[in-house]
């Protein structure tokens, strides 16, 4: 079983990892002026989004970060719970956005970040959990326990 | 361009929907034993989760309809809209659970209600809308004007 380095941790993303978490999804995509008003105001808004399951309330948005052991974040995932009418209303989870900053891949860390956003999925009471990927990691999911099940398509203006 | 036939319309799911949008999910997967309360729960939540787009409040689920002449539901979909921090804290939407009733499949109601949950979409802001399906659908949604673009993956437990 794979294990975090020493001194490394999964946390949920706070307002204080704007400027690593811009740097990090930067291996992922084009990013764009975030300001540090507008991430704060993502976040604001990613926390007041929550979910009735059974007695509790859980978040919608389940952004996370891993930190070294110097507090820098070195990647980040999120898992989107959505409510459905299907599968007795059932839950599905989304995980959008993975990415480990360059020189902190090959460590484990992609892995063990799907693993945490899977399991508090699951915990959580979704069905399934799902995502998209470029054909080029197929493989680096499977090896997170995921199978290949569909086409993913898109439609831009 | 397609037209929906003559009385048939498009609009938001509502709580009397509830026994023929059960029907026509079926053609989808399983739906469960879902009841009357649990329908109308599913949809109160639905409503009660917003997104603040500039000065407006959208809702974040979007589920649609398509009803016949008689008013009978014989198509369904939804777009669930996300907001991101890559892409200048964009919006991606996701379409969902699209189904159309057997009897009534080959009527272009599939294709008219994705173009009207994809228009949703992109006057929302959404600067991409997604969605997953099967191999064998690949070609419909061709034609709705989507494109290949990645692998969907999932993880059951
Ligand atoms: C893809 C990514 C998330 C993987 O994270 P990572 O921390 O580098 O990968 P890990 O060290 O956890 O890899 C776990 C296992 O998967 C393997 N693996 C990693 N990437 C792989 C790939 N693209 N294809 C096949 N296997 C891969 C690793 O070799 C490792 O195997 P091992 O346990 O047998 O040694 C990361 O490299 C990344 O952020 N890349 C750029 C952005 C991106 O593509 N994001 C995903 C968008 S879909
Ligand atoms: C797939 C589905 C949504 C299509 O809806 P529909 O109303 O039957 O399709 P439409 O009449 O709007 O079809 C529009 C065009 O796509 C074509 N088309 C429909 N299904 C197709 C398919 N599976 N592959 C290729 N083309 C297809 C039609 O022939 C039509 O082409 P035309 O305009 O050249 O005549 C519907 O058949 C359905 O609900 N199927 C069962 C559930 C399902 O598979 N849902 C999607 C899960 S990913």
């Amino acid at each position: 079983m794979p294990v975090l380095p020493p001194g490394y941790s999964i946390r949920r993303l706070q307002a204080r990892d704007f400027e690593d978490v811009v740097e990090t999804l930067k291996v992922l995509t084009v990013v764009g002026d975030v300001t540090r008003t507008q991430f704060e105001e993502t976040l604001a808004y990613w926390k007041s989004v929550t979910l009735k399951v059974g007695a509790h309330s859980v978040p919608t948005y389940n952004p996370h970060v891993v930190v070294n052991a110097g507090g820098r974040v070195v990647a980040t995932g999120t898992v989107l719970i959505e409510r459905k009418i299907i599968r007795n209303c059932g839950l599905v989870g989304h995980v959008e956005d993975i990415a480990v900053a360059k020189d902190q891949q090959g460590k484990q860390l992609g892995l063990l970040l799907i693993q945490y956003l899977t399991d508090l999925a699951h915990e959580t009471g979704c069905y399934k959990v799902i995502l998209d990927c470029d054909e080029k990691n197929v493989g680096f999911y499977e090896k997170c326990g995921y199978r290949r099940c569909g086409v993913e398509m898109d439609h831009r203006l």
